[in-house]
């Protein structure tokens, strides 16, 4: 199985800029050790499973709880079975389609 | 605290029409106990913890699971310390600084 | 044709509290004749032509364009050829499915 | 003005594999000049107006409208003024954070 995430978490009562708590939830990502890409507007990964992809979502809260007092996440999901390495799959995918690369 | 989720979940391979598919979503939501509204594009619950509200999305997809091959979702969270009841707070915080009631 | 439409828009520059801001977008809303409903997590409305949705997302952002540095927006759209009146129509469906009534 | 988006869209009446529908959006996007970037689960471009990244998001519609009676999509907006080339400085930002580079 293959669960694709992408997810953006951040406080809204920290003012404009947020990039110091947007780092403590990359570091998390990036410490989970799941295969992750950070983007402009959040982070795609991939687990094996749902329960996985679930645990690093409440990681990445739990380092943000102890000084934030609002948290607001947008979290998607594409959960396909008997698949797995679509964080690139995807991509190639399109790319042949299209029969040209695309910027990513 | 109060953990405020909405979120959408639905098998994309099995056509346009869905609706027996989600009803078992929100047959899960409804049974779990916790405060829920069913709204024309998602399910809007709360929960008092992040663990509680991430247990109801795994259950959700548990109902799918066996019979659909890919399963999309879209969730969004806002998580808010020392408060609770926001199911109908939030909607009333607009309306007083509306000074009128809105459809809800 | 309907479009049905999810959204929330909200400054993140304001800090923790932001109902009067909500309150402007949902006024816009409103006001603009849409067939529309608060949620305790945004607004679901629905039109006729994708060019209104996109419209009334316009209009909501322009309220907010004078005095906020940084607007978040989240948006989901559901659109269906051959439909109307969707709003009560998908709740209708998902109760017809599960044999009773849910909460909405 | 830095308007960054992200956004999926795709048929939810065309069975379990939509990548040649996708292929036909990021063709949009591409051929729109925009810098843009494509994830494994959406695409992330950037505009210096709200007008500019709503219209993106027309033209994707327009060219799945002609064989698609389901069309469903996530978008997120950021919207920030003062600000340009938020596609590379978010994420420079995050690593300068973390005082070392990501998965990107």
């Amino acid at each position: 199985m293959s669960v694709l995430v992408e997810f953006a978490m951040f406080p809204t009562d920290k003012g404009e800029s947020v990039s110091s708590y947007v780092s403590r939830v990359i570091k998390v990502v990036d410490e989970s050790g799941v295969n992750y890409k950070l983007t402009p507007m959040g982070t795609v990964f991939e687990t094996e499973t749902v329960d996985e992809a679930l645990s690093v979502l409440k990681n990445s809260y739990e380092v943000l709880a102890p000084d934030c007092n609002r948290v607001y996440a947008t979290v998607k999901f594409d959960i396909r079975k008997n698949r797995s390495n679509r964080m690139s799959q995807k991509i190639a995918s399109i790319e042949t389609k299209l029969g040209r690369e695309v910027k990513k």
